[in-house]
C-alpha cells in the first residue's frame, strides 16, 4: 500500500529486551513483495499464556487453532503471517494451521499445541502453507532479543506505522516488564477482543490469572475503540508470561501483589488500542467520546459507540464541522434511555447545547479551532443517572474509501 | 447542493389527480435560495389519517406534534419545510409547530390538530416560524390537483431527484388510487418508520385499518432499507384517505375487501423506499441482499442488515470488487446464529463460496461483469433453517464523504 503514514502516528517507544523472548521476521512473499510478512516469536519453555479472541461468528482457522491450544495454558512459539487471513478457507485452512504448528514445533522440540498461529489480510483465499512451512527454519535463525521492531513491522497490513508499547511494574518490590506489539487499521470494532496483539512479560503469573487480567484490560481498552464498526474474523490478543524474572510466588487469587502489574498491563493495552485507532484507515483525527449521566455504564457505552460508529458524525468531524445535530441523532438512534430535553453536548471542553437546545450566546470560535486539531473531544451528558463510558474512534475520510475500494485489486 | 443526479435515479411516473387532494410549493428561503422549500398539501374535510414515525429517542418537534395530532385520526392540511429539521430546538421548536398549525388551520377553518407538520434539514438550529407562517396564505393559493411534482421537489434536501409512486387498486370492483411522495438520501436507516413520506388515497378506509396496513407495509419496505445506518430524528410516513371515491363501506376488520388495496399500498411504499436508496448520498449502485437459511426471519434480517451496513462491504461494492471475505465478516459480526462451515455466498446469481470455502473452479468473470452494473445482488445462505429476509442498500463512495464533510458549511 502506498498510503502515507497517518498524521496521528506515534513514534515507536524504546523496546528493551525482555527476558525469555526473541523475535524475528522474514520476507516470504505470501502476498506482499519487498517487505517482511512472516514473524516468529519464541518464548522460554514453560511460559504461561492467556488469550482473547474475536466474537465474530465466522472466525478464521487460526482463531480456532489458538482457542484449542490455549487449553494447554503453555506457549513456546508464535508464528504470524500478514497478507492472507486464512479465514473462510474450510478444511485447507485448518490443515495450514496444523502443518505450520507441527513444523514449528519440530524446530524447537515442543508439542504442536504450544505453537500459536495468527494470520491477517485477505479473507477467503487459501493460504499456501508449503511456502510458509518452508520458510520457518531460516526464520528461526533470525530470532533476536532486540527483534521487537522487526516483529511489529512484519505483521502490518494496511497499517501505516508499527505499534508497540512497553511499561514496567513492581511485583512485591521486584521490577518486571510488559511489552506488546499490535497491528490493525481497518475492520476494527473489537468486541471481547481486538486485532492481532501480542504481549509479553517476564513476570511469573499463572495462566488463569493472566487470563483474568487480560480479559479485564481488553474490555477497558480495545473493546472501547472502533474504526469502522466492522468486527474482524481474526481478532486475537495473546499475553505470555515467561517467568524469567525472579520474584516471590504470586498467589492463585492474585490480589494486591498484582495490582501494579495490572495497572501496567492496562497501560500497554490502552497504548496499543489507541495506536490502532490512530492508524484507522484514512484517519486524520483521533476522537474521544465521553458519555456521562447514562442510566448505567452499559447504556453509556452503547450510546458512545452509536456516536463513534455514525458515518454522519465521522464525516462531519472529517469536515471539521462541530455538527452537534448529528451527535443528537446518533445518541437517539442508540435505542438506550435518553431524554432529548435533558441532553447536553460539548466539543473541546465547550458546552454547545444544554438541556435540549443550543446554549444561549454560543460562541462557535473555540469549538471551530478545536475541530481543526488532530484530537477531537466530544462530551455527552444524558443527565439521567451516573453511568459513564469513554470510547475512541477516528474520522471517516476519502482515505478510507480509497483504501477499501481497491484493497484486493 | 451541486451534487449530480444519482445514476440510479428513477423518472417520475405519471401522477394523475387524486380526488380530494391539492398540492403546492413556495420558495420561502428558510435555508435554501432559488428553489421551493415549503410545501402545502390539502385534503378533503373528514379525511382519515395514519402515521408511523422514527424510533430515534431524540425525535424532532414536528414528530412530537404529529404523534399528538394522530390521536384525532383526521387530517385536513400538511405543511412541510425543507432545509431546517426543527430538531433539538427545545421550547422554540414546539412553539414553531403550534404557530404553524394554528396559522394553517385558520386558513382553511379546521382544528389545529388536523394540521400535520414535518420538517427536514439541519438539526439543532431554530426554525424561524414567523417567515414560515407569513408565507402560508400565498402558498395556499398555489394549491392544484396536479401539484404532485412541485410537492415532491419542494421537500428535497440532499436528494438529487424527486420521488413519487402511484398505483391503483380495486375495492369491491371500484377502482381507487394510491399516490405517494417521499424524500430521503442520507441519515437513512429507518426503524419502524422512514424519512418523510406522504401517501394519499381516494378510498374510504377507517383510520385504524389504515394504521394497520401502513405499519405492515412500512415494515416490509422502508424498514428493509439502509443508506448509512443512521436513523433520522425526523422520519415520518403519513397515509391519508380522502374517501372521495364511492365504494361499498369497508368493514371494520378490513379483510378480503382490502386485499388488493393492501397490495397496491405495499407497491407504493416499496417504490418510494427503493427510490430513497437509489438516491442514497453518493450512491453509484443499488444493492439487494437476500439472506436464506437463517434460524428465523428476524435473525435473517439482522444478518442482512449487518452486511448492508458494513462500511467494508459497501466500499468493496463501490470498488466493483466481489470481496466475499468481507461478506463473511459481516455475517459473522451480526451476532446471529451462523456456522462458517455451512455458509454460502453468491453474487449476481453465481455461488462463489459454498459450505465455508471458495467453490472449486470458481470463475470470477461473470461476477466481475455483474459488479460493474448499477444493480448488485448478493445472496447469503446460512443453511441452518427457513428464515429469510431481503434488504436494500447502496454502496459507500467518495460522494458520501463529499456531501457529508461539508453539509453545514
Amino acid at each position: 500500500m502506498s498510503t502515507p503514514v497517518s498524521p496521528l502516528a506515534n513514534a515507536l517507544p524504546e523496546l528493551p529486551p525482555l527476558a525469555g523472548v526473541t523475535l524475528g521476521a522474514a520476507a516470504v512473499g505470501i502476498r506482499y513483495q519487498g517487505r517482511t510478512d512472516v514473524v516468529m516469536m519464541e518464548v522460554s519453555p514453560g511460559s504461561a499464556v492467556a488469550g482473547v479472541f474475536t466474537s465474530n461468528k465466522c472466525p478464521g482457522a487460526p482463531v480456532d487453532w489458538c482457542r484449542g491450544a490455549l487449553k494447554g495454558r503453555k506457549a513456546r512459539l508464535l508464528v504470524v503471517n500478514a497478507g492472507n487471513a486464512n479465514v473462510f478457507t474450510g478444511l485447507a485452512g485448518r490443515r495450514t494451521c496444523e502443518a505450520t504448528a507441527e513444523a514449528a514445533a519440530a524446530l524447537v522440540g515442543c508439542p504442536a499445541r504450544q505453537v500459536f498461529v495468527a494470520s491477517t489480510g485477505v479473507i477467503g483465499e487459501v493460504l499456501p502453507h508449503e511456502k510458509l512451512v518452508a520458510a520457518l527454519p531460516a526464520l528461526r535463525k533470525t530470532l533476536r532479543e532486540d527483534g521487537w521492531e522487526a516483529a511489529a513491522r512484519g505483521i502490518m497490513t494496511t497499517d501505516t506505522f508499527p505499534k508497540a508499547s512497553s511499561h514496567t511494574a513492581l511485583i512485591d518490590g521486584h521490577e518486571v516488564r510488559i511489552t506488546g506489539i499490535a497491528k490493525g487499521s481497518g475492520m476494527i470494532a473489537p468486541d471481547m477482543a481486538t486485532m492481532l496483539c501480542f504481549i509479553f512479560t517476564d513476570a511469573k503469573v499463572p495462566a488463569p490469572l493472566l487470563q483474568k487480567l487480560l480479559k479485564q484490560g481488553v474490555d477497558r481498552s480495545f473493546n472501547c475503540t472502533t474504526v469502522d464498526s466492522d468486527t474482524s474474523t481474526s481478532d486475537t490478543v495473546l499475553l505470555i508470561a515467561t517467568g524469567e524474572t525472579k520474584h516471590p510466588r504470586v498467589p492463585a487469587e492474585g490480589g494486591a501483589m498484582l495490582r501494579d502489574f495490572a495497572r501496567a498491563l492496562d497501560a500497554v493495552l490502552m497504548d496499543l488500542a489507541l495506536a490502532v485507532v490512530r492508524d484507522g484507515e484514512g484517519a486524520q483525527k483521533l476522537v474521544r467520546i465521553d458519555v456521562t449521566g447514562a442510566v448505567n455504564a452499559r447504556s453509556a457505552k452503547r450510546v458512545a459507540m452509536a456516536v463513534a460508529n455514525s458515518p454522519l458524525v465521522k464525516t462531519a468531524i472529517a469536515g471539521e464541522d462541530a455538527n452537534w445535530g448529528r451527535i443528537v441523532m446518533a445518541v437517539g438512534k442508540a435505542g438506550e434511555p435518553a431524554d432529548r430535553d435533558r441532553l447536553s453536548i460539548g466539543v473541546g471542553g465547550v458546552w454547545m447545547a444544554r438541556d435540549g437546545t443550543v446554549v444561549e450566546g454560543y460562541d462557535e470560535a473555540p469549538v471551530v479551532a478545536h475541530m481543526k486539531g488532530h484530537e477531537v473531544e466530544i462530551a455527552i451528558d444524558l443527565a439521567l443517572g451516573r453511568g459513564k463510558a469513554t470510547v475512541w474512534t477516528c474520522d471517516l475520510t476519502h482515505g478510507y474509501i480509497d483504501i477499501n475500494g481497491s484493497y484486493r485489486s
